[in-house]
């Protein structure tokens, strides 16, 4: 059974990485000693050994191990003996960029439909969805094809943010630009603001963490859902 | 001689559509009737007519009319035959994917190093500079290439914004965003705040307006600039 946690953001602020989400995780990688780490979004431009470390050190208070996807030979064979998986944030571009290059989208895709469970933050669940079309990220590289992993069937938009009251700023808000999204595709955004995470069982689909998410369907207007709603009815 | 306006936006706030910029534009346009509007980035997804009605009724205000591009057969050759060119903002991708697929790029690129005046805002600016990594936009759209038009030897960041002091939001702030780009890329990277532009008059490059910009260049810290600077020895 496909089991995923996709969350907004790996750190919420004034709390550690990973921090608010350690309970969680313990119970969702209760049955892997060790974890496959995928460091390639490398936030700040960041070394994968060094990204790798910031995720061993946070995985270390669960007491479960993790490996770089950079310390195999064969990244799709690492994916594909992983007992768990866990993509962090950073660029999107720059992260889906190497998943092709490494050959890695089929692979994660036969493992996660397979069962090994997975969490992404941030970028690591932009992937998550159709496309990378709803990403906040510079595009400071020019990935073969904006197409994503389609474990859940709509995009993500993570660090969703609100419009900022009294801004004298003129660049678009977030919600403008879902919406010009929605001028050239017609499939769903789920703009999960940080704290809130969807966790996939199989086919279901629900939104967890203290606060409300933002739906996006095509030719709608725009409204909020409730943690604890379920989400796998939008496509 | 090329010349050109290179905008960080068409408004700033409190203030109508090109309003800060309408004195300028009628001695840059002084020898033009007619200019031709480019409407691809279709800020929020309006289409090429209602854009097209925007950018003349600002331009009625310096006597120059406006003819959209989409209003004519050949897109490169309305281009070809152009007094002076327009291109408004909106989505970055969409405009360069409308721009590859109707071939205007090389077009653009004879007409601007010909002597034909541009003004660009925003996505307009955006796709003067060597590419378009380092736009702000939603990638809503997969382009052909994020190669851009190389008016100038550095790419721009418009709408530049400084970190939000006290900001909870952990999602990038835009110079750590550009410095990312400068973990794959070494070419500099102009942040035009609103408000400022570069005039571009053959070789010569000169920031104007009230405000500094901010530049990054590959191995630098990041530094200001003060209006009135010229900028063509950045390469």
């Amino acid at each position: 059974m496909k089991q995923l946690l996709i969350a907004s953001t790996s750190t919420i602020h004034g709390s550690g990485y990973l921090e608010y989400l350690l309970g969680d995780l313990e119970i969702f990688f209760k049955n892997c000693k060790t974890i496959l780490f995928i460091p390639y979004a490398r936030p700040g431009g960041i070394s994968h050994d060094e990204y790798t470390e910031k995720a061993r050190e946070a995985f270390s208070k669960i007491n479960i191990q993790v490996k770089g996807i950079h310390e195999f030979e064969s990244a799709a064979e690492a994916i594909k003996q992983a007992e768990g998986i866990f993509t962090g944030g950073g660029n999107t571009f720059v992260l889906l960029n190497q998943l092709y290059k490494n050959k890695c989208i089929e692979a994660l895709q036969n493992a996660i439909n397979n069962g090994t469970p997975y969490l992404g933050t941030s970028a690591g669940s932009n992937i998550c969805g159709l496309t990378i079309n709803t990403t906040n990220d510079m595009p400071i590289m020019y990935p073969p094809s904006f197409k994503a992993l389609t474990f859940v069937p709509f995009n993500i938009n993570p660090h969703y943010l609100d419009p900022i009251t009294n801004s004298k700023h003129m660049g678009e808000t977030r919600e403008t630009r879902i919406k010009e999204f929605h001028a050239y595709n017609t499939f769903p955004v789920i703009g999960l603001r940080e704290g809130s995470w969807l966790e996939v069982k199989g086919k279901n689909i629900l939104l967890k963490g203290t606060l409300d998410a933002r739906v996006f369907e095509y030719g709608k207007e725009p409204y909020e859902v409730k943690t604890g709603t379920t989400l796998q009815h939008l496509k």
